[in-house]
């Protein structure tokens, strides 16, 4: 069995976004040399998702309102988790509206993928440093 | 390591629908031969879900009328994707509360389930054929 | 390819709640010598979730209020699912919101997680004897 390990590291300078990384998830996969198995695709923080959907900017901007609908950003003190002094309470909620992770089968050597899968990052509290861990397992 | 890879194709009659998929999972982890490993169940499309829960006709009501609050189909125009001339906007925001995939252990060459989980497909957008990729790794 | 697997047992007082797992999924992993691989750890009932995020009491707090908004338990004959006779028509709601199960990466003997990552056993019908699987395969 090989295993393959990979952080992506990611810097929005924007609270929200959406971001397509299959690209970079594909380098990963070549690097392994996994043929056959199965690759995790986690977001590293608590406030971003991981998730698996269509690469169109007008859906973005949906989700973007659909999740401040559901989960308002403000007023601030709407969230308990905010007395501690952060003001992402929102973003912990909307995370778990669009997933931490994907997992992906590997099939030929390629992501097993349906004819309009991408695999985003979704950011909800940006403008530093954050993290995505690829992880495949195979042969 | 083992794997075994399958397609299982839909054609939903109705726009949405909720069908229990756990029978033809079984059949694929018997092709397999795989006794101990994972078995990874995903929608190909991202108007669809796999989901594990209850085989239950009133909670699949409950589930219908749930998410037709959080994502009307109706208005169109409520929706910036449906611009690209699609009417499917709100099976994207469907989706991601149900879910793409699941994950789901095997032991001793069996999906290994508390007493009521059964896997289904989640169709939002059907009338059209549609497929769910079930990809298995062990030994 | 080596694997190891392992209920873990709860029985929540109250309605609902939210767990930390972390350290008996870490014993998990001890026990099963994998070094480099993949945990599943998902509840195996329909009524409770597995997620991750912070272990924060204000932040379970915001969880329980919005997840109460987004599928309250009363009144009962709000879902269809409680004409069985069940009250936990809400519950089974909840689950898909906060989802069933997670994937983490194995690496170098440990939950390969980000700085705040933790694993949280979410109940929405508790007050009885309830279990989550601990699947792990690697080597």
């Amino acid at each position: 069995m090989r295993t393959h390990r990979k952080e992506l590291w990611f810097n929005i300078p924007t609270r929200r976004a959406f971001l397509n990384i299959t690209p970079q998830v594909e380098v990963c996969l070549r690097e392994s040399g996994v043929k056959e198995g199965l690759a995790l695709v986690n977001a590293m923080h608590i406030t971003a998702s991981v998730f698996i959907n269509d690469d169109e900017s007008g859906l973005h901007r949906d989700y973007e309102e659909w999740l401040e609908r559901l989960a308002p950003h403000e007023p601030l003190d709407r969230y308990r988790h905010n007395l501690t002094g952060e003001d992402n309470g929102d973003a912990h909620l909307k995370r778990q509206v669009m997933g931490r992770e994907v997992v992906v089968a590997i099939t030929e050597g390629r992501l097993d993928f349906g004819p309009w899968e991408q695999i985003f990052y979704g950011e909800f509290d940006g403008r530093r440093k954050k993290r995505v861990l690829v992880k495949i397992i195979g042969e």
